[in-house]
């Protein structure tokens, strides 16, 4: 599954730049950074609950908001940039 | 269409929070706030040029990244939420 995963966290605290700093490592494990607290996953079902549950240790529930969009096949290449975002190859798509 | 536009853009000053509200406000225009700077918005191809077209006034191209994502049909409500995020009724939901 392509996912598109966003996570607003408060980063006026080091706390939150803490947790910011966590979830961003675990995610990058399965697919990219493409902006500060936007990444885009490559994913299984299972990997996925293993992703939400990592998470969940990590977040601050009574502040932090995560959202995890399932995005079209191909819904990396399907986006329009604007600024600084540029499209980000992922690994499966650097395979000859 | 239904599309997730996020906004990376340092909030550390006081130009960059006010380039944040400026878009917001744009794309509250076309769907809903979900987090500080993830936006759920529906549009159609005119719209969506038109918006691109308001948001290139606004942000700075040199340091600002937008990101706009096609999403499948019915993807605001195919979300899975962490934390503080609710899933969020659009306005066409309501209509008896």
């Amino acid at each position: 599954m392509d996912l598109l995963l966003t996570y607003d966290v408060d980063t006026t605290t080091p706390e939150g730049r803490r947790r910011l700093r966590k979830v961003a490592k675990l995610c990058e494990g399965y697919g990219l950074r493409v902006q500060k607290s936007v990444f885009e996953i490559v994913a299984d079902e299972v990997d996925l609950l293993q992703l939400i549950d990592d998470i969940d240790n990590i977040i601050d529930a009574d502040s932090d908001s995560i959202r995890i969009y399932r995005l079209p096949h191909g819904g990396f290449e399907n986006v329009r940039t604007m600024g600084v975002a540029q499209l980000q190859a992922h690994r499966q798509d650097l395979v000859l």
